[in-house]
């Protein structure tokens, strides 16, 4: 069941060019975006087209659905848009005052502030988790696939990963993570959870989460990718920061990129016990911008617009997938603001198409190469995607979510 | 001259707390402020005092005279300020579209985009370049002191630091980074230079950095923080980009934090060969935030502004050095945005006697326990500093700056 691989890191595109379907000129511009949760990469060979200028690029790109990078959609509510337009008299100053975030994160998940560790993304989280407990060597367990940022990081420090591929119905594989990380115990640095995962939207159900932490020896730490917590809506799902209260080796990454719709302003967070933040903290740079720490605040008090966003991305979800599973695709069942659809054929040759008419869509997650990843946009956005996708797909026989997914 | 140390990283205290020389009540606050150029850290005992309330500390902080960080204090100019507040729509993105950054400061440098690698702030550099390039054990040759960031980093990636002490005229003794560099050759991973050196503000002569590269092994990397360059108005001066595009190993690091006045922005850079760009690359976080490349284009763009900073930085540094000549006070001539000045006491219970009267200074820097490094602010904040300095301070003979420095 489990595939051991240190392979090359795979090349990753990320931002504007791939998005719109065309290749890269530039590994450096995006490289420096690969950090970003979510963003976009070619995994397939994608056919040359001639450069757009980069007025006609930023151009075509506004005016697309923006269905690739698992973002909000609908951007900062107006009080968190005001919060950070009030405090441009401090982005010039690295010495600005902190308006509490550190205190009321930890009020708003219920922990002290000293579980709690701010960075700029929750992506500065997961490379510093694995530089603090991925040495050299040392086994790195997690689900295949799953955010690949994590791999990558893992292989750039020459950890070992065991990658355990998804269960048929797309599930993330306890049994097999609880196995190889007791197998290889004395070896295994950490194990990884995406919960939802990514890029697949379903979550790994609450008695899966305590049986993989009730069955590897307690010392191993733990590290549960919450990113996409507050879209869930299942009575099977459980957040796990009630194990950091336990004194767990437990470590929950947040992030204000999805829910509070701060992506392109970088703040993220670790709920952990206060031991293992100090390990963390020798690594964190926390370059966190002098606004965005005043936004996450205010967004923290916003939960009308929290609510709201979690009401509208399920009915969109809802609506869209009946419709796809209509015109005869199915879908794997998805709590997040995203979900997969089946095209029964290698997707790369289709971000390009949907692209031309004005849809990014997400990349290929190997091995998942038939499935696409779609992001829940507006209301006017989930419109264009299925009339593209009917455009451009043959129906086929109604179908319905993954069976047992 | 050279002293090997790998003591324990410096309890390093930074953000509003320490600048309104109040105990920190929360170390991971700080710890998530610490990758950031200049913030302030105490490296003395302070009086513990009654906490103030968030809001009063917020007020006091507005109400101070901000000379502790070398902050821009003008803050972003009306153009730089409208290019970020024109994409606030993509402050919910990742995948937000490149304004054309690297190829913009490229073209301000004279090199090649690929001769560019952008950074969440200069910290971030600073942080990768000893990631890459000092593994476990391995030798760092720099001059002490200098921006402790870079000591910071040294130590926790178990670096051994080679400290050389600055000449007694202050400036960076070249002589001794080289002994100890070719001493070492086999284990030294990275020599530092800062240039202007932050805490002193002195350069480095030009020919000094040449006779550092000329004279060591041509394979070890040297790392130039040129963080303070655009504020040098100095013939011996000169920039070390012409040193890349011979093609050595040299890395340049600048920012947009200083002449640009977006410290709490987060953007900064690296200029070195492709090959050693792509070394770096790897531990990259790059989590860059929608708004600041936007604003770094136009800030690029905007040379009158950049000149108007220098110019006024000069003239006020100028007047408030002489003010302190005049006071019986001894300063070392500085082309940063910033001085030191001997108090001809430790200055531990200085830092919180000057922010009691509203005027926030640097730290301490050991081993120069008895200079206060002050950056250069406003007009008013100047005239707010030298007032408060000679309120406190008694008046002595007159003096000029340090001498041969």
């Amino acid at each position: 069941m489990q595939q051991k691989s240190n392979v090359t890191r795979r090349r990753f595109m990320g931002g504007l060019a791939t998005a719109l379907g065309v290749a890269s000129l530039n590994p450096f511009e995006l490289a420096a975006q690969r950090g970003q949760r979510g963003a976009g990469g070619a995994a397939g060979a994608q056919a040359p087209r001639m450069p757009a200028t980069l007025a006609e690029q930023i151009a075509r790109y506004d005016a697309s659905a923006k269905l690739a990078n698992n973002e909000n959609p609908y951007g900062p509510s107006e009080v968190v848009l005001k919060a950070m337009n009030d405090v441009w008299k401090y982005s010039n100053r690295y010495g600005y005052p902190d308006p509490g975030i550190r205190q009321a994160i930890a009020e708003s998940v219920g922990v002290k502030p000293e579980n709690v560790l701010i960075a700029a993304g929750s992506g500065e989280i997961l490379k510093v988790v694995d530089a603090t407990y991925l040495p050299e060597h040392k086994y790195f367990v997690g689900p295949d696939p799953t955010y690949d940022s994590m791999y990558r990081y893992v292989t750039e420090t020459k950890g070992m990963a065991l990658r355990i591929p998804l269960r048929k119905d797309y599930g993330t594989d306890i049994d097999g993570m609880i196995r190889a990380t007791k197998l290889h115990a004395r070896d295994v640095g950490l194990v990884y959870l995406c919960n939802p995962n990514n890029p697949t939207g379903n979550i790994v159900p609450k008695q899966d989460v305590k049986r993989l932490l009730d069955s590897i020896p307690e010392e191993i730490p733990v590290f549960i990718d919450e990113a996409y917590h507050h879209f869930v809506d299942n009575p099977n799902y459980e957040p796990s920061i009630k194990y950091v209260l336990e004194g767990r080796r437990v470590i929950v990454a947040r992030t204000f990129s999805k829910i509070a719709a701060l992506a392109g302003m970088r703040l993220g967070y670790a709920i952990a016990t206060p031991d293992i933040l100090n390990e963390m903290n020798q690594q964190m740079i926390g370059s966190i911008s002098s606004l965005v720490k005043y936004g996450g605040v205010a967004s923290l008090k916003d939960t009308v617009t929290e609510q709201k966003n979690k009401t509208v991305n399920k009915q969109l979800r809802e609506r869209t997938v009946t419709e796809l599973h209509a015109h005869g695709y199915e879908t794997i069942p998805s709590d997040a603001n995203f979900f997969m659809v089946n095209m029964k054929t290698d997707i790369a040759p289709l971000g390009p198409k949907f692209a031309e008419k004005g849809v990014l869509v997400g990349r290929k997650f190997p091995p998942m190469d038939n499935w696409m990843r779609v992001s829940v946009g507006t209301d006017e956005e989930m419109k264009k995607f299925v009339s593209v996708f009917k455009e451009l797909m043959p129906a086929g026989k109604s179908t319905s979510a993954a069976a047992g997914a």
